[in-house]
């Protein structure tokens, strides 16, 4: 199997060691003299706290809550590493803190959460929300990550997303748009095998239909394609089938979905996918392997085998389809538009607009690289 | 009434207005490049989450929770403001996140909460805990804040510390014993008033009476002073006059209480002591008006009043006896000690180490500045 070539474990370990974490504050003026403390703190300060307190409103204006969100994670699910816990999820927060700071000037803090229980998080989130601009959760496990979302959209004023489920969508269905133009490609009648049935593929599966009714999505989790026979599969995998979003009138393992499927979308875990897998599908095929940092199977060994556009989650391949390209984009639009709700039809907008910003696609570009100048703005002008 | 003379309320709203709040996010290393994005994100940090979560007990070397502190607060009694609820707070609690930064060099994002029942703090500060190094309480009142305290420092293995009851406990003490330095005063017997009977007023007498048991402590909450004759007092002071803290044998108003009174500490709210008050007081009287931003008594009247040294909670008047001098240092020290709990000898501690960066005390200085060098590094090393 090939692998990268430069040990980013072992120089990660070393920077982070080096730096301490990556995030530090910054004050926005600085406390020397007199005058300084006196308007930032005691006794000018309590002209600040009296306004905002009594024109909460406002209180963008004149506190941090304004160009705020909240990077939130209970550890349950992190990058491809699973259920690892608050404290192994700090290191992955902060850099989803620091990618909202470098991409588009959020200043954001990461929190962790001791507890995995649904209704504590859910109020926990709810008593510290006060002090944020946007919430956005990241890598809380399925199912649990539906209703902590739901819920919290419902109870909570300011916007709230879960990052790896409509991130990810966004960034996969802007991937997609321009796979497909690649490769002369009609969304009507292709086939599409989503591999993994958590937040990120119930996520993607949902927005494709939403852009394209008329595609067929094959899922599978752990025991294979999810469909009306089995008596396994738990309530949201139920309502997938309910709502029509995924095909589901026959069984059967990865091998067989993947007969003649157009697209393979890999939301799964590392090295579960073989050549051999790829080299069932159509000629021309489409795969993309987003298990982080192990992918489900390398970019060139999915090449190796047929296909002919591939995507990874990693910084260190080409086309990286990462909800980091997204989500930056998607709270400063947030933000600066002062929207409460980000709805279904912004999320679609954004994964058109993202994939515009490709003039000429090809199989190594099919998504905007993450240093692009134009991707938050532009992310940013659909959430509105 | 003298007041100062720059309107530091029209000053402190336009820059908050021209900052839109004081504390932004720094990245320690750029995302610059692929190898940036390597390593502080993926594929690199999924082998520091990795090691974290499997060695949680090194999460200080490798991420920033090893120099954090949460600034928390329900906004339930900011400043002498009361009970102006999270969004209120937000400006004061950023400015304790500045202070943190400017002067021990803490990373510290603040965090106001929009729930007042202790039950629903105590379970959302657990729930974030696993993000911070350790909790600074701010600004919860009594008698909350003391259950608030208890459970958490039982519950937690950071250090917790309710900032209004100890941090202000500690430089008063310090700015006592200088004062008594000063008017060659002994504690054995002097008589202290403290008028107020909220977090301050109760960590005041208790500090104080741990520091010199024969010192005579009277105490006044709103309906005057709390004694053995009262019906009405709640819990928390039947256990001062339980605990021998403070004298309770007769009722009676703050005129009376400060007949021949030593030292009288304000702890209450704007402009609740008068001249005539300060007149009944011995000769070279110690009067700290701590309420802010408007004290009890404005220092040039407790002056004309009699008192010989004056100190208030302020920046822009001498003597500023303010838990800002020592917070930072408090945790500065608990975070590179890795203690776990801030115990009363350290707090005692604190407070002489705090008095004797005074060489000479003066009317003028009987606290260090907040610009004293040593401060922290003095106040941090009485934390172990």
């Amino acid at each position: 199997m090939a692998t990268p070539k430069k040990n980013y474990s072992k120089l990660a370990l070393a920077l982070h060691k080096k730096l301490k974490g990556k995030l530090e504050i910054k004050l926005k003026h600085p406390l020397k003299n007199k005058d300084d403390w006196s308007m930032m703190y005691t006794p000018g300060v309590a002209a600040v706290a009296s306004h905002v307190a009594q024109k909460p409103q406002e209180a963008g204006l004149y506190t941090s809550k304004g160009n705020s969100v909240a990077v939130i994670s209970d550890g349950s699910a992190v990058l491809g590493l699973g259920n690892i816990g608050p404290i192994g999820a700090l290191p992955v927060m902060e850099g989803k803190a620091a990618i909202l700071k470098s991409m588009a000037n959020i200043d954001s803090w990461p929190i962790v959460l001791g507890t995995q229980d649904v209704d504590e998080i859910v109020a926990a989130i709810k008593a510290i929300a006060p002090t944020f601009g946007a919430i956005n959760l990241e890598d809380f496990s399925a199912p649990r990550c539906f209703e902590i979302e739901d819920r919290l959209k419902k109870e909570l004023s300011i916007p709230v997303m879960h990052d790896d489920q409509h991130g990810t969508a966004i960034v996969v269905l802007a991937g997609l748009i321009n796979a497909y133009k690649l490769t002369k490609r009609s969304f009507k009648d292709s086939k599409i095998v989503i591999q993994g049935a958590g937040a990120a593929g119930v996520a993607i599966a949902k927005l494709i239909k939403l852009h394209a009714p008329d595609v067929c999505i094959t899922m599978l989790d752990s025991k294979g394609i999810i469909w009306t026979g089995r008596k396994d599969i738990v309530l949201y995998k139920k309502q997938l089938i309910k709502e029509g979003v995924i095909l589901a009138e026959e069984g059967g393992d990865l091998l067989k979905a993947l007969a003649a499927a157009d697209v393979l979308v890999g939301v799964s875990g590392p090295g579960s996918i073989s050549r051999h897998h790829i080299e069932q599908m159509s000629k021309d095929a489409i795969v993309f392997a987003l298990a982080n940092p192990v992918p489900e199977i390398y970019p060139e060994d999915a090449k190796r085998a047929g296909a002919l556009v591939v995507a990874s989650g990693r910084s260190d391949f080409p086309n990286q389809v990462n909800n980091s390209l997204v989500f930056p984009g998607i709270f400063r639009g947030a933000l600066d538009n002062k929207i409460n709700n980000i709805t279904d039809e912004m999320k679609l907008n954004a994964a058109k607009k993202l994939a515009a910003l490709v003039k000429t696609p090809t199989a190594n570009e099919i998504i905007p690289h993450i240093s692009n100048p134009k991707l938050v703005k532009t992310i940013a002008s659909a959430v509105k």
